[in-house]
């Protein structure tokens, strides 16, 4: 079983309004509510690929109760602490004359120490019968940097590695607990790095490479960041590797990320060497950027996507 | 007590945000969460006048647990029908640069024979103990236009006296059914009348009043017309009538109505006559146009509107 650790999960409800009037009032004509928060989509994606999954996490109030209600109704099992605030929603607004959109995104509730202390009595216990373990998204307000540090830390005394798509202080403090696998994207490298990492034609290949090699020496395993129509740049045991997408990609970007993340822990628990793991990796971000909403993918662009893609090991560290 | 029936409430959720950027990602610094739909703002406002008060209607899902909580959290005894449909939402982003905002609303769920049935059975047990009935806001899909004017019915045959606040075919309907009053705001007068009402210098009284007088011919034994900054006309058994706020008033449009609705409900109630009941609805509607949110007023507001307002009977019909 992979465990889907997600803290901050979210009702995610998008409105679709033929032309938005941004100072007046609108009534759509198609409202959708999804559970949300990386670590869902990413738990989403793993069931698609009919793998084992359990979701943990916190969740409160009738937002909460409604998350968890319809993680149920799409056929991911979830296991949720209860806190006393309520969960967070996320609102997007997608306008029908050009397809752009508003988000907005609420923080989500401060969560206290016996909460998650309560949680993480049941995450150990849940570590029992893992083949991984997957920690994706923000903390909620109230825990500290290295909550996923700690949590990866138990994995790690249980035998369990850890998968990690996180950001700012919880992203290094997380790596410095020796994940099996980190995956940041540019903007989260970048901030790391404290410095741009592009060019004008896009990534600077050889700035990634050097700042996923210092999340690496700072304890992961192995990094794989992720560089949106770019592919994935990856440095890890077995050497540095690129793996790129065949063609131009658009569309949701941040369901392509958990896509990535849930083909990396998918191939991280099916013993898959590094060039297929990559290669599922990217043919999955790309299916996922394609489809309407975060946490799926059509089977046929991920067909299409394997088909596809360039995998290269580009030689040793 | 006084009944009021929400046959579609809602969740109101409002995010502030310091500057929104309607093509990208905006975190609220804000986020309110309140029960909504205007014949919970009625029964609100009721509530703080210190009125016995129960709010029956129908709700279903998630949000519609949600809404119940809430609106028991502020006080106010709620009594909600279940339905298969999920209680819609409705989103205002407020942009902290100029104050403007957006407003997206859904519709509703769809309501069946059945479900309305079940809530007949229980909306004619709760008249017995009533002294009045407020009917407020759109019905939801699925119901038949003659909807208020079967429940003002029931309730006349129980001896109740109805105030209903609708627009279109619900009003036109409803008034039929004989009410106490009848609120319509400009619009919905205008809707009705097939064309404007209004001057440049604002609502044309004379044609307001006709419009008015067609309503009250159609049946209801009042019409009060709530025409904004410019205060109420009304209609009655005991002629015609304007009342006027002191100054200008400017803010939530609809909170106001609302405000008004309950003032007439709960003049109605205490036997006022209607010199007094306008005075008390035009001083509530002109304190809650300048409170932050639907449903609420200033005290002190209120006693300035009370002691500023004109009213005068413009004589017999």
């Amino acid at each position: 079983m992979i465990l889907v650790i997600c803290l901050n999960p979210a009702l995610d409800i998008t409105y679709y309004v033929p032309a938005v009037d941004w100072s007046g009032v609108n009534r759509p004509t198609a409202v959708h509510a999804r559970p949300g928060g990386k670590g869902l989509n990413v738990a989403r994606t793993l069931r698609a690929l009919q793998a084992d999954v359990l979701v943990m996490g916190l969740a409160g109030g009738i937002t909460g109760t409604g998350v968890a209600a319809a993680l149920g109704e799409l056929g991911v099992p979830g296991a949720f602490t209860a806190i006393g605030g309520e969960t967070r929603r996320t609102f997007t607004v997608v306008d029908g004359r050009g397809g752009g959109a508003a988000l907005f995104s609420e923080a989500g509730p401060a969560v206290d120490e016996d909460e998650f202390g309560e949680f993480r009595v049941q995450y150990e216990k849940a570590l029992a019968g893992c083949a991984a373990v997957v920690l994706s998204g923000s903390l909620p307000p109230g825990l500290p940097a290295d909550s996923y540090a700690t949590l990866i830390a138990t994995a790690a005394a249980a035998g369990v590695p850890a998968v990690l798509d996180a950001h700012g202080a919880a992203l290094l403090r997380g790596a410095a607990a020796g994940p099996a696998i980190v995956k940041p994207n540019l903007a989260e490298l970048e901030a790391l790095a404290g410095r741009s990492l592009s060019t004008a034609g896009g990534a600077d290949r050889r700035a990634v490479a050097a700042a996923a090699g210092q999340l690496r020496a700072a304890g992961a395993q192995a990094v794989v960041a992720s560089l949106g129509a770019e592919g994935l740049l990856a440095v890890t045991e077995d050497g540095r590797w690129q793996a790129r997408p065949a063609g131009p990609v658009a569309g949701n970007a941040t369901g392509a990320g958990d896509a990535v993340t849930a083909g990396l822990a998918h191939g991280l628990v099916l013993g898959r060497p590094w060039g297929e793991r990559l290669r599922h990796a990217v043919a999955l971000g790309t299916a996922a950027a394609a489809a309407p909403a975060a946490g799926e993918f059509g089977p046929a662009d991920y067909a299409r996507g394997l088909d596809q893609a360039t995998v290269r090991r580009e030689g040793e560290l």
